[in-house]
């Protein structure tokens, strides 16, 4: 099962600045193949199920050897059935629809 | 790793009551042992990382199979490396804030 | 409009321990009327948007003035226009599927 | 105070393509000059704190007048007091700390 996910990663007791765990964070979906697109709030990614469940616990795994003692985490998933899943065409149909109404 | 999650999971596309699909995905989740918490904006489960991600996915096919052609899932995940996760503790440590400020 | 919130505040920056920020922002959302449910993952509330949304920002003053510099909210909210909202309706339906299923 | 904001608002019962809702959404963002910055699972913006949640009520009241009767919304705020809030600046200390570990 493919899925659409944005993950957000706040580690917890490790300081204020949130970016040098969010890096390599970013790094390791990179690595799983997941093709994440980095923006204000987290990261798109889309894969397998289980790729992209593994990738987001390596995350976890890999925040806490950096010194994190604490993470919460939230996933927004996206899964559908009635046709191929895609993140560009999600943004794609948005953009039409406003350029329809402005046309 | 030990996780805890709140998950709430919302199918598109299969009516405007939730509930016919929320139920079943609730008894996969006690059924994985996960012992989940039911409120008015999901469930609270906690348990293994992999099992609990693996009853997620079962969640997500059941309810595709129940015919919602589209499922949009949000996750809250929490871990910690400093002690034990609780859930119960996460609670109980706020009711007794509570109660020392009006003591 | 109504509606129904759940509201999951986290401080940055401010130590590991969660629970002495948790329970004052509780309590402004009681002073506010909207009977708010604690959970694990958050707390629970219904009531009108304004107040809704007013008792929220409130909650992030009062956590900022109390020494967090950083916090990221999560909040899953509710509409609807078909028939009155719920929290206590919405655990109950599920609960009533499950019954019925298990009968 | 000012707030970024992820947006993610799912209309329920309305059929299974979102996107006739979110672009007038996107377009209600926009006028109540919040700069959003749309992407696969949501839009960002950033303002203060009113008219934000100002901006993100109409989007309700909108996607129910078009006929969904009911909406699920997920909003990840974040508030800071140490220094000035920007989205921009979230991505790009991410981004030069990617390159740092790659140089």
């Amino acid at each position: 099962m493919k899925v659409t996910a944005m993950i957000s990663i706040i580690p917890i007791g490790g300081g204020l600045s949130l970016s040098p765990y969010v890096a390599p964070c970013e790094r390791i979906l990179a690595e799983a193949g997941l093709d994440p697109k980095l923006h204000a709030h987290g990261s798109n990614v889309e894969g397998e199920w289980d790729t992209v469940m593994d990738a987001i616990r390596r995350c976890h795994e890999k925040v806490h050897e950096m010194g994190a003692p604490r993470i919460s985490t939230y996933l927004k998933l996206g899964t559908r059935t009635d046709r191929d899943l895609s993140m560009d065409d999600a943004v794609r149909s948005v953009r039409e629809k406003l350029a329809e109404n402005e046309g």
